[in-house]
């Protein structure tokens, strides 16, 4: 199998997570089909949209539409499974796919930013991290849930971690951007694993502080 | 009059009514006229925007602000007569002009995707419903409404089956593109209309479980 | 000091205050330093980037990334601060600041819409106020806040005053842009100071009537 072909698979495995996670996020508020496509199709191309109407380049969905189908089957598949069963197990082995997902998204943002000469050094991390999050963004805000930008989750963080590793690797070795890419990913995949894995947060002392609370005791 | 005639028409009455429903659907929250203006103006043009966006073609507005003019007129009407009177009867008349709107925004949006060639067969589609849907959504979003994914009332549905019985037509009969078209908005539209006229809603049925009572009983 | 120099120190002073008080108001809402640095660079740039994206120019940080820099730094200093600090006294600082920046934003908006002659005359006003208000929107939207849309604050109204008033001297006396451009912005910053100074809000006359209370009382 070539590194593209590779690359392929693992985007539209990304492509499932997204949508079903997407699916499985909304659920609990009772929607109809029609709302979980829409939101599985919404995360799994929002965030890749966004960045390339940012880099004023032809949206990558409308030249290869698999990513669409791939989207909507998965959402499908998961607004099916919510009627029928829990699916706890299949849920969990979503969020690792999820996690390889965003790590191969914000990546691939990252390169294609870089490919393009737009904004060094910032604009690759900048885009990558909208590629990764923005879909789920959109998919909160419409749902009307809090977005991840509100929750302690670790999400973001490995994300924005991983694309400030690729451009200063490639910055020091511009030859071997394969091997940078694919370093930057498994560092974004492991700590996204490892915050599913051990349900890591953000510590408390690393927050703001609650100001209400402190303003009300005067 | 001509058939462009007839469309500008139908498309500046149903900006009258995206307008004049936006400003109904937010009013209880009590807004000021700049709020109603700028929310009457935004769910007019705010699905075509996106369309075009995505399309990397110049927004239809800038080369006609015919569109604006009229949402501004619209909005300013609907803020006066909030303030005067309930208009219940006004209300109910502009849902059905919401639904005239709705079918010929989605269908020029599939017509216009097709034009251009644009990710064929599934751009037209999803081009038609962002246009049709994509104006309610950021009012929703803004206003902190629950957005209609969110709903159970049958909207986005008659907009989607209408783009994909106008796809499916029209690669059928290729010669007939204006027939297609019109029988494509008037499914939307009787569908729109059936379901304000009779009250329609998704049945629960056909939802996703609560699952947030189900785990709460655990 | 010339013109131009002058313009871009008080657009990076606007810059600044735009993140910061962005980080000052989600901060009760208990953030991280990522969530911190996006809300930031969001609030500062989001208004001009979907300016840039309705025109069909490449964005303007792609060209000039001061602004994002700027934009890191503040959110990071307004974060620390938080935890450090309430630091009242610098937060009302900055709102003069912001009213500095909104004011120098917009009109800058409206002359770069009449430089490209994009849809003269409603466009310069349409993008001015999106440019000035649009990165708040953003902000409130991805932290769960009600938007200015929905506040009785005296924001957005003023923008929309100064770009009105910059269209019609404009056309009034078209040899006089700098002249007409700094008394434009005079009025933005004038009315939203004297908002922020004497607390004025949209009296409640002016609002649309609470339509929910009426209906119960049936």
């Amino acid at each position: 199998m070539t590194v593209e072909g590779l690359q392929y698979a693992v985007g539209m495995a990304g492509t499932v997570a997204f949508a079903a996670t997407a699916v499985a996020a909304v659920a609990p508020k009772r929607i109809d089909l029609f709302g979980a496509l829409v939101m599985g199709v919404i995360t799994a191309i929002g965030g890749g949209t966004v960045r390339d109407l940012i880099l004023g380049v032809p949206v990558f969905w409308s030249e290869d539409l698999n990513y669409i189908w791939v989207a909507l089957a998965a959402s499908l598949l998961a607004f099916i499974a919510n009627k029928r069963m829990t699916g706890r197990q299949v849920y969990r082995a979503m969020l690792y796919l999820d996690a390889a997902g965003v790590a191969l998204f914000a990546i691939q943002a990252a390169q294609k930013t870089m490919d393009l000469s737009f904004a060094q050094p910032l604009g690759p991390i900048l885009l990558g991290v909208i590629t990764a999050i923005g879909g789920g963004l959109l998919r909160d805000v419409l749902a009307g849930n809090d977005t991840l930008l509100m929750r302690k989750e670790l999400y973001a963080v490995p994300v924005t971690l991983g694309c400030i590793t690729y451009v200063i690797l490639l910055a020091m070795f511009p030859a071997a951007g394969l091997t940078v890419g694919v370093l930057s990913m498994l560092l974004i995949f492991c700590l996204r694993a490892a915050a599913i894995h051990w349900h890591l947060y953000v510590p408390d002392t690393l927050l703001t502080r609650p100001v209400d609370s402190k303003e009300s005791k005067k």
